[in-house]
């Protein structure tokens, strides 16, 4: 297949590249570079020493033989860039990793707020309305975030993406109800503003799926942990991006980081949220999977929940600092939530086509060993706090500007 | 009250701006005049002799001895100019008409569907990060459309924007079935880019009303029809716009325009869609209503359902072809929906609050002899047909750019 990846530089985007190369699938990265810039804006780095995409292309080859292509182009800015790429190389698939993806980061000022909207409400219809009128017949493959779901589902399992409810017809007695069972998109309840343009996408994706019979697939992911797969560890130029920041760290990086310097684990709140996770190579995997199975032209959109554990937050501190010897703090929440969650999810789709889960409890000292701790002496120890403000009531005082308030 | 008529040129919110001045509220239009350049590019323009917005403020301080603000600002494009505007002015309320509102336009080329999305989906999220921004307690009104429910709701009745179900609990059986109630947003299922764009917004809406505690209404508005309030009629200078082109001109205007100049009406398909419809001075009452009856903070969103009345479209062409004296011609319908369908909708919270409808039956006559005859030798033939294509199937040769392609 020809497979563009779209945000191909970053962190899922990379070794999804390699991976789907490794199948000796025809690859080209599409990418701005944006999450670069916003490090140097931010003043923070990838705890592991990421190199330039120029040299991790090299490197790839070098080592597999096969080459990834690479087009420099902003999705969200420049239209017919992406239109002509599309009509010149023409991929049978294009799975779309470009957006913003911190939740603490689209939170942070008004200019971040803005920019997380702009960037992936545009990305996202750009990418929809150039497959239309290239007239390819493109499966589109994205990656959304168990997020759009909100976290406080008591008593039902989330199923993937769409919710049988029953609705009370219009002629129906309270003695007699007249039940009109339906299928609809699972109402959504999202966190945050990047958690909200991801709930834009799905009603982005609904209609062109009907509208326009494009093939559709968005895969509702958890929270990645690990860094290396199969492929980025081949060869130390291959590396995968570690965040460990206020902004773009995820929970699980930031506890790791902090028992690799000997900090106590800060957790939020009673961390009685829980969030459903997959490793790294679980996520290459499942994007490959999704690629072998499209949707039928007519289709629905097909979602998959991509997930593998879910775990309270308070859980997965204490499992880090037990495998790491490390002790864990309370600090009070700046998210605008429950205090505690049940989250039981179906991600029965994935496993029915073979998915084999890598589970926390066999990975997580591996990470610590091989990443955390190997690279410790590159950690900005000042980074690793949250420092966004939520909501408006939080909010009195913080200056406008990114670059003027970095993470710490 | 001090409010701001953001889009206070156009259709609804010039009659909206005067109706509000009248009953003595300070108001100021915010409005970069982006549909008077439509008009430009597709080479239309409005029926009724509308004056530049300068005469027609200068023209309503003669009328009334009330001047209303004006202040020249793109919402979509610059951020900095509506915040300092709030942060100046601090209106009460905001009324939020400044959107690109035809469905055939979001529908007639890459560019178009492109410039629909990312005008509507940034204004209404600048509005609302800069209220944020702005720390003043403004209420936010919002005109939606009875397009975001979709057509197609079979033995229900269309709520006011939040839907009763009932879903299953995981632990119930099919002998036992454990059901539990909620409330969600109605699920959208939008036939259009336009419409589309609608339910982005809502999705806006919800979020910030949940995270900032934003004072937000928002009007499900049914098609307007009609062209004068009373108003509008004090003086020629003020007169509104009557748009009956294929783009912007909604069905019943094109029929009227059709019957004043001796044209068949043309109705889409079978004719059987059934929409609902307001006339221009009962939503210039529902939004004087809903700015006298804002949410209390804290709450979700208000929907309000601001439609009086539902018509299937070929019973529409018969009424003016009745009233007029002219024939009705059937064509085929460029729209992907279905051919017939039942519109049943809850209005009753405008009633409540006092709303005295005025009728089709009544008004419609008055509308041919003040509004289509009188001005018939300003209309262009030419641009009375719908000439978008919908879908990527009817789409092949369709050239991109609107310029090019002008509404005839
Ligand atoms: N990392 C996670 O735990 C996680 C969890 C759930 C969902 N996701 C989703 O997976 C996707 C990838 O996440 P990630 O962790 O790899 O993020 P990332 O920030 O590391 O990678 C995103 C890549 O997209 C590029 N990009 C952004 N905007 C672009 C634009 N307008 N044009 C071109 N390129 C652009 C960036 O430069 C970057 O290389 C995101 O959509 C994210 O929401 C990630
Ligand atoms: N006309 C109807 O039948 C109808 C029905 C349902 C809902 N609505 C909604 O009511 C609202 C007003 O509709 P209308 O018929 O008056 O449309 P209109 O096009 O006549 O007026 C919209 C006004 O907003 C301005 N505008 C657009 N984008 C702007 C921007 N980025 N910055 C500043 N100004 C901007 C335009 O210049 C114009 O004056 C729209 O949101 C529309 O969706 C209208």
């Amino acid at each position: 297949m020809k497979i563009a990846i779209l945000g191909g530089d970053g962190f899922c985007g990379w070794p999804a590249s390699l991976h789907l190369s490794d199948l000796d699938h025809e690859v080209t990265i599409v990418d701005n570079l944006s999450r670069r810039t916003i490090d140097e804006q931010l003043q923070v780095q990838s705890l592991t020493p990421i190199r330039p995409l120029s040299e991790r292309r090299a490197a790839w080859e070098e080592v597999s033989g096969n080459r990834i292509g690479f087009e420099f182009i902003d999705i969200a800015q420049d239209y017919e860039a992406l239109l002509d790429f599309l009509r010149s190389w023409q991929p049978d698939a294009v799975v779309h990793f470009a957006e913003q993806r911190a939740a603490p980061y689209s939170m942070k000022s008004p200019r971040t707020k803005r920019y997380t909207v702009d960037n992936n409400v545009n990305a996202t219809h750009h990418l929809l309305c150039a497959v239309v009128e290239s007239g390819l017949d493109i499966h589109v493959v994205h990656l959304g975030t168990m997020g759009v779901y909100g976290y406080g589902t008591a008593g039902m399992k989330i199923p993937e993406g769409y919710l049988d409810v029953e609705v009370r017809a219009e002629d129906s007695t309270q003695e007699q109800p007249q039940r009109i069972p339906q299928q609809i998109l699972y109402p959504t309840n999202p966190g945050s503003i990047y958690h909200m343009t991801k709930v834009l996408d799905q009603h982005l994706f609904a209609y062109y799926a009907k509208n326009d019979a494009l093939r559709i697939t968005d895969l509702h992911q958890g929270i990645i942990w690990g860094t290396h797969t199969e492929q980025t560890q081949r060869d130390e130029r291959l590396i995968n991006r570690f965040d460990y920041d206020g902004d773009y760290g995820t929970v699980l990086n930031r506890f790791l980081m902090q028992a690799a310097v000997g900090y106590p684990l800060t957790v939020h709140g009673t961390g009685g949220q829980t969030r459903a996770f997959i490793h790294i190579q679980d996520m290459v995997r499942c994007v490959q999977i999704a690629l072998e199975n499209p949707p039928a032209t007519g289709d629905r959109v097909k979602i998959f929940n991509q997930m593998t554990e879910t775990h309270r937050v308070r859980d997965l501190a204490e499992m880090v600092a037990r495998i790491a010897g490390a002790t864990v703090e309370m600090v009070p929440n700046p998210r605008h939530e429950s205090a505690e969650n049940e989250l039981h999810v179906v991600n029965q789709a994935f496993l029915d086509l073979g998915l084999e889960p890598t589970t926390l409890s066999e990975g997580l000292l591996r990470e610590v060993e091989q990443i955390a701790r190997r690279y410790r002496d590159r950690a900005d120890l000042d980074r690793i706090p949250a420092t966004s403000t939520w909501t408006r009531n939080q909010q009195a005082g913080v200056p406008s500007s990114v670059t003027a308030q970095p993470a710490g």
